[in-house]
């Protein structure tokens, strides 16, 4: 027996396979050269942050007292930070919110963590719609609950509201709906979510206490053509929680910075709200990063240069069909869900890794037969890349 | 009953009696301005960070490719930063250590939350030593642990080793030391270290299993005085986790920028770390923010201007006493610990209030009949404080 948690030892011992991946890619172009290796594991933005990021980060640096530049804030974010994000959300979204409805994060997964961990009760049960990001199985279970998986119509990664309503139950707690969404690049239709939000609230009729949507949105911005809509959740369900993250948007990912935002039309606003500061409390957050809380102002709105993203993602998509893969084409986020050339999806990646592909089995998004690319990366890389791509269809022929 | 966590709903409605107190010295500035409110509350540096923080972060934005300055490090942090903290600890205590030893985190409480949770188990009790941050009981609720409080002595509040030896038992799983110490400013001495250390190696044997001691050094370089020597606790006791944090001695306390050490000498040294690395995913941290991660290198070692801390310890210390408080001569941190001039600490502190000195009963340190000055603050303030000091003393004659 070992002297420490067993389950946190399990965790830590055996990473996940994107980082797993990402480790080895990192190995490899030690052994082979940079340009030999194509890394497509990571969702790592690779187009720099826009100019705010540098000139606001230069100007608090420069011009700011750094005892309170770098002081404390309050646990929840700087007061003034948090009405910047209010008064965007309300302008861009129309949601009628304020600076109390915010609670800013260590990013996305301290934020879905943290929001997780406030509304556990016992035996409660969280839905995750398949695929998913592998790292909500973690959450669910150190917050104490069970995770229950529906899968995605696999035609278009729309959510399956059949076996959705199926699914939801008297233990139902909450729903995670990540859009767009990693991995698959769907996102959820307006008619999808209402749909969702009609369902889920028959189901609090029926169980009496609210269903929470955790809103998992790091993606918000990052769709690419005229006319895809990602509905804003909290104006179709009052009973939502929006779990952000400026990581993807920003190109920041490294600097965990984030909200949550608990909709003011939550039927136990209060209760949720203080219930997401103690979370963040026990887990030992004490604040967001402060010199990235006072970015925030300037630069909400803003994004990186996503148009590269774009370019990529048609390369990919027109040249891998050509290949003979089957693709669909994502209309969001930065990744592409392949389908794999045989039904062992962890055979299908290790034999792109002969050819320095890498890309991620999706056995672990709860979706198996595909590979998720993160095309969240140069598009000369990907241009060098397309021969291995080639070869590896051609080994299936 | 509410749709939440109870207990995280609890810990978020009840704010700690020290944050408490620091929002009502904000609306009480308001009220009757700056110059009129004497805010001891928080142990926020009052001191700028030194010159290398501005510096290297300046030099960071503007000449480091911002995809690799902002990108996700390892989930343990950047290599390369590790290696620098190991190589300094390596020269400055002559502990041999590597980069595979040291978890970067977002400061002490992530540190500490982290660390109970990585070394958790069914029945485990974690020892904590008396008076202490009021968070360790959360911290170690939230991992799963029974909390057991060991009082030190009342002359010097170095440990009292008898009641230790008493409290050690075979559910005992850990200890923190926090030295030099919030609230009492005490530095556990190197004899206090040698036999604390012993009571624990006995323990171990006795046991079969390691006892860790969880070292929560945020204040490690804030002693004032020649010759007092804050011993380096890995060199004297093998199972050791060093909780390391840069807020105090950088002044960067919203930053949340610290490490965990796992001494290279702990029995199950991978075990634990992996713990550590599971349970940081766990709780939802991914990284410790990259652009602080990289600004570390340049500031091992260097410390804010603490001299100011000196001049202020000094002065209250001589003026307190000279009013007939009782007062000890703290060694090290920025706090001061002042004897309750009634039995409840809490209604002498409202009398302080009375006259908008802001200083924390000590009942939530676990050592009731005291207050917690934080002088991290003004030398200025102080003085002007002082009145109201003696007015206080008055009432109480």
């Amino acid at each position: 027996m070992i002297p420490v948690s067993e389950r946190m030892y399990a965790l830590g011992s055996n990473r996940s396979e994107i980082r797993e991946l990402f480790e080895y890619g990192k190995k490899r172009i030690a052994e082979v050269g940079k340009e030999n290796v194509f890394d497509f594991s990571l969702g790592n933005p690779s187009v720099p942050a826009p100019a705010c990021v540098k000139e606001t980060l230069k100007k608090l640096v420069e011009q700011t007292d750094p005892v309170l530049l770098h002081g404390y804030t309050s646990a929840q974010g700087d007061a003034s930070v948090r009405k910047a994000c209010a008064d965007f959300i309300r302008s861009k979204h129309g949601a009628e919110c304020g600076e109390n409805d915010f609670y800013l994060t260590c990013g996305a997964a301290a934020s879905l963590s943290i929001s997780l961990s406030a509304i556990a009760g016992a035996g409660d049960e969280v839905i995750v719609l398949a695929p998913f990001f592998p790292e909500y199985r973690v959450f669910i279970a150190q917050a104490g609950m069970k995770c229950v998986e529906v899968k995605c119509r696999e035609e278009d990664f729309q959510i399956d509201l059949d076996a959705f309503e199926k699914a939801v139950g008297p233990h139902t707690k909450a729903v995670i709906v990540n859009s767009p969404n990693n991995p698959s690049g769907a996102v959820f239709s307006r008619e999808t979510i209402e749909k969702l939000a009609s369902i889920l609230s028959s189901a609090e009729k029926k169980n009496g206490r609210p269903v929470y949507i955790l809103a998992d949105e790091p993606y918000r911005e990052l769709v690419y053509d005229e006319g895809i809509e990602v509905p804003f959740i909290p104006n179709f369900y009052n009973d939502t929680i929006v779990c952000y993250s400026f990581s993807k948007s920003l190109s920041l990912p490294g600097e965990r910075i984030g909200y949550i935002f608990v909709s003011p039309k939550a039927a136990f606003h209060s209760e949720v709200y203080f219930a997401v500061c103690g979370a963040g409390r026990a887990l030992g957050y004490v604040c967001a990063p402060a010199l990235f809380q006072r970015m925030i102002p300037a630069c909400l709105g803003k994004t990186s240069d996503i148009s590269v993203y774009k370019v990529n993602r048609d390369l990919l998509c027109r040249e891998l069909s050509a290949y003979g893969f089957q693709v669909g084409r994502p209309d969001g986020a930065f990744y592409l869900f392949l389908k794999a050339m045989e039904p062992d999806a962890r055979a299908f990646c290790e034999r792109a890794k002969a050819h320095d592909l890498l890309i991620v089995p999706s056995d672990s998004f709860g979706f198996p037969g595909y590979a998720r690319i993160a095309y969240c990366v140069s598009t000369d890389m990907i241009r060098r890349s397309l021969p291995a791509f080639k070869a590896l269809a051609e080994e299936y022929r």
